[in-house]
């Protein structure tokens, strides 16, 4: 929750778009924007009054204006400003002492443009926070509350308006009509749709916190240009997913390139692309790359709400489409398993003697000639014990016949069998072709389901849901072991360090013996100072060993030839002490120092790094060590904090991820072992406090259930 | 070209889709096979007799019909045939005896069935082989030759039927409909469309090569589950390569799923993905994954032609889609480069004041006040040095204003400065809607080009398109270089060893020898049978030497820990020598020997594979040696022959690539040395004859420009 919501409350959003009166300041009829807001609020069900305020009075939109907020007769819920910019501040200011709290900014020309339209707008931001108004904008094309008819918006509503239970949030005032024209002929209804603008006060954290909380959404759409605090949108999206609404998000600057035309264009940053990837997927937000998936994968989720698993039984009147299906579904991780005996045994009585009972189940084109032959082919894969959900392959009509009676009559025969059927039935079309007049009216009148477009885009969507509902019951389960364990455990460490100390770079003994006062397995090392001592400590360990350089502030050890290996005699120990001091002294470094450590042989390299991201706070890194992190770059990423679960999740991701199990021969890894240590690594980092900026234990050596830092670095901010 | 095809010759395809008269037999009113064939026939643009036989005589569809093909009156150019399995042959012998040449089989029940409809089906077409008919199907629903109004075709085709210049072959007549009906949402014309059925005679490939020469046919979308003679479609594809006429291809089996329901099918077997993924990236076919992206990238190409390079400026109306584009671009490989300072002015008096001028370029919503905005930047953004092609966000109008009139002459306008342009314009729709009636006559009426269908989908067809465009110009420039140089270059090796040699496994020295024999590079070695002669072969090569177990087929000698590296001594030699003996010996190997050879050290190993695949011949596997191939099986394929750049383009795609570019310290490779040794070993195992079953050189080590085989495995078939 952003200040402006805070001080208006939940109630300032929920006002905003429920006012029961509306008055459009700045209405004329030379602008489009107040032709088309006025006409909006007349044609989509608006029954409240809509009052126009124009300096010169006057006729507009055939019925008279008023001067100024303050000669409208009754009371103002909401005002819709669209007057010049240097003039916004004076309407809220008047709107303010005449008791408003809503305010609907339509009027560009702020923060977008420049330096003096940021200031303009910080005047409107903080006037608006002192006085605790709502406010959407500005330079946004207002909202359609199309569940309860309310539609202050300024460009033209493509008819018709199809009301429903998706709620659409957009950064980009100007995809609004797209997104509205593809869910039209997706025949997926909207309950709200929001054109945020600038989010100067409402942000899209605070619209979604809304919907959440509303009746009429069931699920959330969002596209998103950029985050304004992902800390306070990642809470929201963790209630969104307990509380069973998913949000579907097209959020952009995947590329470099969009990076710069979203700063262009909204003057918002965009964060980094792989962190924002990490998080949506860790706090259950489906990422989407087209408003096709967005829609059409929030339609499924509207429809059908949580998908009880992956094991899909599929019905087909096409062999074509049937291996479509198959290609598609091992892409999206969706499981086609074979048909239980007594389903084949049914099935073969139903189809023709020349199809093939397998899943997915063809029917054949024989459907042309036995209209009855899918519904019975669907009751019977629908009673198969081993899948989760059902597939079915049929459109939507497009055209409607001279006599509509019988394709009437076929679909609400399906619409039955389909309602009769003990799991979800999801039905998807071959193609993504619009759903026509005809084909709306259809499935109105005889209830026939939602109609995915395309296997394509359905297949995606069947699988983003799915995934979605996994991650759904996942939060309830952890939601409730929490509840029962009397919320989060307690961190390791011993808090942040004194400002004076946390400072600059901690390497070698002060990284390692931060990691040992937290209670992690750490190799053990000896600083010396001589060569003699360097011999004497190699001995007590029993060699081999490893030397090391240390001095105070050295970050990268290994640059100036400072890390010797591998190390199996006295001589070599001592001509190894002699080289790293003299690389010390050539550095100059004084007083040139080393630490002895066992050489540890076998097992597995992992990184271990937490960093500090300028947006999300602290991350998790976790990788394998040398070419796996340097060339290929194959890491895991996660928002703190992480539970052990979600780092083994972490981990399985790696595409080196078999080293772990025993890959080439190494001895599997304690995976338990492994998660638990890293979750404690997070902890000791979250506990060192706002001065910390990364702390990384490379390597981690694994080998099977031994888990042990062999180096670590710690820097600090200033 | 198939056998069939040879004996009907080229003409025989020709003939089958130009008939000037077509006989129905067994036309019944009971069929609705029957009824759609001939009402398509009657209704798309047929001008010939079209006779109905069925045994009974009577009237059929409002006819009289004939006894039989005797008894029809003139001329017969193509039968099209709907009785029952059984009769089917009597059909072809009658026809045959009176001369007619060509026939669409409608009728199923062949080898699709089981083996009795094989045996059938084997009889046909051994007699329509000796016979030299030409022959579509059996089990398929006939042809729609849109350009020339012919219509065999046994499934209703939704209207309108629109003509234009993609031809398609569908081995799956189910997808049909969905493929047409797609095609007419998208404003996609086809001059032929082809349901294969069982292609026991004419096949896919046949098709496609008339489709080649057929000048109403500018691009070929196949949808593809098999593919019967890969040889013969490489040889085709290349053709159309050269040709410049692309094909479009969706190739189900992806999964191993998809595999089983194709068997299920048409009785056809689905080769291995990987290998058809590269045969096809290497002959230039565009590989899709959806019938969306088929019929809209076949779209593109029939429209655009070959597009002149991968910098696109990019005009819009959206800051939100600009961005979306701008992260599709760079998943395409597409580039959008900066515009040119005189690019950059001008636009800058053309947008407004509030638009950053940038690539790709929002003219913002002031679109909806000026509506000659987008117009202007096009033209400006056309003129720009730096780029190759311009996209246009533009969207073709829905619905029909109550005065037509100035959408259309917005529309012309806009055509006239798109035809006026001196680059190709893609004109791009935000999303993925029908191209509607009034669209699609606003687009005939006023010449406004091909909109393709959505930013999503259009961004992948602009990459593909130009991609191809790319593999088009590279392979007429080889064409043209080898012309020049009078044909292929000659193949190194002695030609096959004699059929009794050429029989199980040559390791080691045998293999080694091969190579050696052919010129290429191969690492020193000495054959020794005990410690003595292993220790002077060492003292020979100077120390580290390797030892490795040799015996007569002895494949993986590093199971019996038959290898030893690094021996830096003589009594370590003699040590190996005597272990891998005793290992040998334990393993039932009378005469045990080993190889002697200098051990190489730094550098990179490299895996080269040559192996024989069932459907495509010898294919070329290139991969980094150790985890590389293990672990990520990161690995390359090719089907042979390869020059140096396709190899060169192989290892570019491996994973690890930077290996060879000098990461992690690594001498950087010379890629040329690396890529002609990699094409001699291809050339050599080609010249080995039928008999190889796979040729691995494992490791190739390279050092810069050092490239030498340390070891190597032949395999043969019996």
């Amino acid at each position: 929750m952003t200040a402006s919501s805070q001080a208006a409350g939940d109630g300032g959003v929920r006002a905003l778009f429920n006012p029961a009166s509306i008055a459009l300041v700045g209405a004329t009829d030379k602008s489009g924007w107040s032709i088309s807001t006025f006409v909006n609020l007349r044609t989509h069900g608006f029954t409240g009054p809509v009052h126009l305020v124009n300096p010169r009075a006057g006729t507009v939109h055939g019925q008279p204006a008023h001067r100024s907020l303050a000669d409208v007769p009754g009371p103002v819920d909401l005002v819709y400003v669209m007057v010049p910019t240097t003039a916004v501040l004076s309407v809220l200011q008047e709107g303010a002492k005449l008791g408003i709290r809503s305010y609907v900014i339509l009027t560009a020309g702020f923060g977008e443009v420049g330096e003096e339209g940021g200031r303009l707008e910080a005047e409107i931001t903080s006037f608006a926070r002192e006085q605790g108004l709502t406010v959407l904008g500005p330079n946004g094309n207002g909202y359609i509350n199309a569940a309860a008819g309310i539609t202050p918006y300024g460009l033209p509503i493509p008819a018709p308006l199809l009301r429903g239970s998706v709620g659409v949030v957009l950064q980009s005032g100007a995809l609004a009509s797209s997104v509205l024209g593809f869910a039209q002929a997706r025949n997926v209804g909207i309950s709200l749709l929001t054109s945020m603008g600038n989010e100067s006060l409402t942000t899209v954290t605070d619209v979604v916190d809304y919907l959440i909380d509303d009746p009429d959404t069931k699920v959330v759409a969002l596209f998103l240009e950029s985050i304004r605090d992902p800390a306070d949108f990642a809470r929201t999206a963790r209630r969104a997913l307990l509380a069973g609404k998913p949000i579907v998000a097209l959020k952009i600057g995947r590329s470099g390139i969009a990076s710069r035309a979203a700063q262009a264009h909204t003057g918002a940053l965009v964060g980094d692309d792989d962190v924002v990837d990490a998080a949506f997927r860790q706090f259950g937000v489906i990422r989407v790359r087209s408003i096709e998936d967005l829609i059409i994968t929030a339609g499924l989720l509207a429809a059908a709400g949580p998908l009880p698993g992956r094991r899909m039984g599929v019905v087909t009147p096409s062999g074509g489409a049937s291996e479509i299906i198959a290609d598609r579904a091992e892409e999206e991780g969706l499981e086609l398993p074979p048909f239980a005996p007594q389903t084949v045994a049914r099935l073969t009585e139903i189809v023709p003697g020349f199809a093939t009972v397998q899943n997915p189940l063809d029917v054949t084109g024989y459907v042309l000639i036995d209209r009855t032959l899918m519904n019975r082919a669907l009751e019977t894969v629908a009673a198969d014990p081993g899948i989760d959900l059902v597939m079915l392959l049929a459109e939507s009509p497009r055209v409607a016949p001279p006599d509509p009676a019988p394709a009437l009559a076929f679909y609400a025969e399906s619409a039955r069998r389909i309602a009769e059927a003990p799991l979800p039935v999801v039905v998807v079309a071959n193609v993504l072709t619009d759903v026509t007049e005809f084909g709306r009216a259809v499935q109105e009148q005889t209830g026939f389901p939602h109609v995915l477009g395309g296997i394509e885009h359905g297949m995606h969507a069947i699988g983003a849901a799915v995934r979605w509902s996994e991650a759904h019951r996942a939060a309830r389960a952890t939601a409730g072991a929490r509840d029962a364990a009397g919320g989060p455990g307690a961190v390791a460490g011993d808090g942040p360090p004194p400002r004076a100390e946390a400072t600059g770079v901690w390497a070698e003994r002060r990284a390692a013996a931060l990691l040992a006062g937290a209670g992690l397995p750490v190799v053990p090392s000896e600083p010396v100072s001589d060569a003699d001592a360097a011999v004497a400590a190699a001995e007590r360990f029993g060699y081999p060993v490893v030397l090391k350089a240390a001095a105070e502030g050295l970050g990268h050890k290994s640059d100036i030839g400072g890390v010797r290996l591998g190390l199996t005699g006295p001589d070599q120990v001592r001509q190894a002490f002699d080289e790293v001091a003299a690389a010390l002294r050539a550095t100059g470094v004084r007083e040139a120092g080393a630490l002895v450590q066992p050489q540890r042989s076998g097992g597995v390299e992992l990184l271990v790094g937490i960093l500090r991201d300028p947006d999300w706070g602290l991350t998790l890194t976790v990788g394998f060590g040398g070419i796996w992190v340097e060339v290929l770059r194959d890491t895991a990423l996660r928002i703190l904090p992480v539970d052990t679960q979600e780092v083994r999740r972490a981990l399985g991701e790696l595409r080196g991820h078999r080293l772990l199990t025993g890959a080439r021969g190494t001895e599997p890894a304690d995976l338990d072992a492994v998660a638990d240590v890293v979750v404690r690594i997070s902890a000791l980092a979250t506990s060192l406090g706002e001065r910390l900026e990364s702390l990384e234990v490379n390597p981690l050596l694994v080998r099977g259930s031994q888990v042990e830092a062999l180096d670590a670095l710690v820097t600090w901010r200033d």
